[in-house]
């Protein structure tokens, strides 16, 4: 299942933004993580018009709704998530982290339209704002500083939601070396004990302890099978040379 | 365990940054989750002086320490970490989603000093400088628009690290609302039921099945121990109104 469609159903809503550049911050994320519907309600027009106009403003941007009311924003959606950064007002709402709330809200992602509120940078959500919510989503920040900016509250959400289907990324599997194998390890180890003999290291340490040690060192090094061959061609020519100076 | 001591081993170290308010908002999200080691390596001077002198710079940008290297900036780390968008480029590093890459860093962060390196907004980090790292962390981004604003992509890594041991905020504790007992849903079925009788509601069905109907209801609307009185008390009010016309 790719990350796009589970994040088909989910409207990321502005409540009163301000800031032109946080709506473009807010549309890049949304690109980044396969989220592609935005609605915004009650934008400061100047800052709405600004962003649209942005260079490189995302398509996504073009295609975002406008509404004069929190209701009509998301009347379509069964499920109603508003974010905050507060811990200490009175809050009548259950709140969860997005780690707690990503299950819940990938589960309903599959059949329901979630929408994801977001606050003005100055204030958040009013209360009347988080009457309309379900529940809310605070992401753990410290509680001396608490409030994000909007971009990257935006930015962590969407990841939490697609962590757990993107976590194996295919370039993980392309780059990930298989590990050298323990008969490459003890050739590696036999030349550098040979070059570290020939330089004079184990003087007055017994053969055997040297032995133990350089081969202990080779296992920490996790070196993989395709370096293997490169580090025995190095100690070759360094062993070679120690031997014809 | 505090998540900022969990981060004081931590050392984020931008390379290259050219966008003062970049630089802002990384040290915000530093602060956001407790990470107050900023380094910075040959920033765009004039970036580097307005990031610095800007109105509630963060006390952490006056902190920051300046190198002209990479190998300066992270010589007292004996973990050095990547960041790259890159998906298709050759790499010759280990690459890890930040989820994968968490225990790792989480574990080691406790006895060492550990460095997440951060490209230019334009290039990222050049082969040369990825030369430094031990390997690379990749946020699952979209393969068509992979590239992240930098402040969330430093949000979403140090999110990351914290999400674990922040997981269950002191507020969702104390916000979480016990559920009502089967015998407060059962008073509000019965009164629920004997409204809607007396709306006539249940004309043509058997009171049964209407009943039954009701009882579902209830115990699908997870009503909390604390508003169960006040839902009895309104459907209460409706039934009296009902019945004195």
């Amino acid at each position: 299942v790719s990350a796009s469609s589970e994040l088909d159903n989910l409207r990321v809503v502005l409540v009163n933004t301000r800031n032109p550049l946080n709506i473009g911050a807010v549309a890049r994320a949304m690109s980044n993580f396969g989220c592609f519907h935005l609605r915004v309600v009650n934008p400061y027009e100047e800052a709405w018009r600004e962003a649209r106009s942005a260079v490189g403003g995302a398509p996504l941007l073009a295609d975002a709704e406008e509404f004069s009311s929190i209701a009509d924003a998301v009347a379509d959606c069964s499920l109603v998530i508003g974010t905050t950064a507060a811990r200490d007002r009175e809050l009548n709402h259950h709140v969860r982290t997005p780690r707690e709330a990503e299950p819940l809200i990938r589960e309903r992602l599959h059949s329901e339209r979630i929408a994801l509120l977001f606050g003005s940078e100055k204030r958040g959500l009013s209360n009347e704002d988080l009457s309309h919510c379900h529940w809310l989503l605070r992401i753990p920040t410290r509680a001396e500083h608490g409030s994000m900016n909007l971009g990257q509250a935006v930015a962590v959400c969407l990841y939490e939601f697609v962590r757990e289907i993107r976590t194996t990324p295919d370039v993980s599997v392309e780059t990930q070396q298989p590990p050298a194998s323990a008969s490459e390890l003890e050739r590696i180890t036999a030349v550098l004990l040979e070059a570290l003999t020939e330089s004079g290291y184990s003087d007055g340490a017994s053969v055997a302890a040297t032995e133990e040690k350089v081969r202990r060192l080779v296992r920490r090094l996790s070196i993989s099978h395709e370096d293997a061959d490169l580090v025995v061609g190095m100690l070759r020519k360094v062993l070679w040379k120690l031997r014809h100076p």
